[in-house]
């Protein structure tokens, strides 16, 4: 009886770890986000408990794990990406914990360096980039602008395609060159991704037409994707 | 004849992609990292060609990648943690991208989350850290300490260990409060973790007998390691 807070990676199936993959092969009952592909609800075995979190919030979906635990079954909870990045793994991590369910957490591949590399884009870039700055889909009204204008290195914004107009203008109001490259990648390394690039002044103008999930990346980095994006990258592989 | 940048994922074998565990498995050429685990070197079919990469430098491995692919191979270039996260996996891109020698990217897990989550703490975590500042192993005096004391949220500094006390001291210095929880955690995700907890001010002294690769981590979610390191995580679990 053990709750595996489990990773699924990006898009891609493949992008699971093999100890995850392996640990969905075997499970009694799967407990699975919306973002988590078919294909790796498919690997559960036959009788499995599979349950789509969709329509249950946080509270409920920690209570679920506690009861599923309790019932000394082996359950997978897979999270899209990484449990821990952006992922609330730590709140059902608490929640077991309290209720002393066993539980461990298995890492999975963050769409935070993933999804850009699936456009062609390295987060980090010797000579263009040591130094990375994270976030999620923000209230703008809390986000310090003048600091994230003025960070060294790589921007990457989670669910950042609501909030881009306000990024983008809040960066550039802070003093952030116009010319900046920036990028929004939706849907990255699933078969629908799309990938636009522009300079940050015309970003949210240039992906006005893009869908979530989507990721925003600013910063010199970007215009890597003009050398390494036409290649055999794995977003264009899976498509 | 294709060169795949393949992260490997941190230390324990289990958190390589199912995808890149079948790279592996049917590579004619394995070009692998020090910290990569011998299991995994020891998954490609027999025959194949294994070159550590210890003794050469970043020219020297783009140039033997590019040979490799060049020969019509199937090439695998096995990375610690992702390639794109402070892995140079831009520089083998690009040289390869130059050379018209076909390549993709198969992103893996980072340290970035890996490594705190086998110690018990999120790097993101609800009402606690929603951004995340992630750097490598600077010249301290690169740095802003300022904004880097500013910056909400959490602090990794990737291989951080000869840098700790004076990245612990310049951003005290800025005004980072003295008891800002802060943790090393060496070796990490691999059967030698071992971690240090203890307030920046008393960090560096705390995790002087540490060895390196180390991760270091400072901001108040590494308070959380008391509620979720004892356990089963998956650094205790491989040990």
């Amino acid at each position: 009886m053990t709750v595996h807070l489990v990773g699924a990676g990006p898009g891609d199936p493949g992008l699971i770890t093999a100890r995850g993959l392996e640990l969905l092969r075997t499970c009694d009952a799967l407990v699975y986000d919306r973002l988590v592909s078919p294909e790796l609800v498919a690997e559960t075995p036959v009788g499995a408990i599979r349950i789509a979190r969709d329509s249950l919030g946080q509270e409920e979906i920690n209570d679920l794990l506690v009861r599923l635990g309790r019932r000394g079954l082996d359950v997978v909870r897979l999270k899209g990406g990484d449990p821990f990045i952006f992922g609330r793994g730590g709140e059902e991590a608490l929640a077991l914990a309290a209720a002393g369910v066993p539980f461990d957490v298995v890492p999975g591949v963050s769409s935070l360096a993933a999804v850009p590399a699936s456009a062609g884009i390295p987060i980090t870039h010797r000579g263009v980039s040591s130094q990375v700055t994270v976030l999620s889909g923000h209230d703008p009204h809390e986000l310090d602008f003048g600091a994230l204008a003025r960070a060294p290195g790589t921007l990457v914004v989670f669910m950042g395609l609501a909030l881009l107009a306000d990024l983008a203008d809040g960066l550039l109001r802070a003093g952030k060159p116009a010319d900046t490259p920036a990028a929004v990648v939706s849907k990255g390394a699933t078969p629908e991704q799309q990938t636009v690039v522009a300079p940050l002044a015309e970003i949210a103008e240039a992906a006005g037409s893009l869908v979530t999930p989507a990721l925003v990346v600013v910063g010199d980095v970007v215009a890597l994707t003009g050398s390494l994006a036409p290649h055999e990258f794995l977003g264009a592989a899976a498509a």
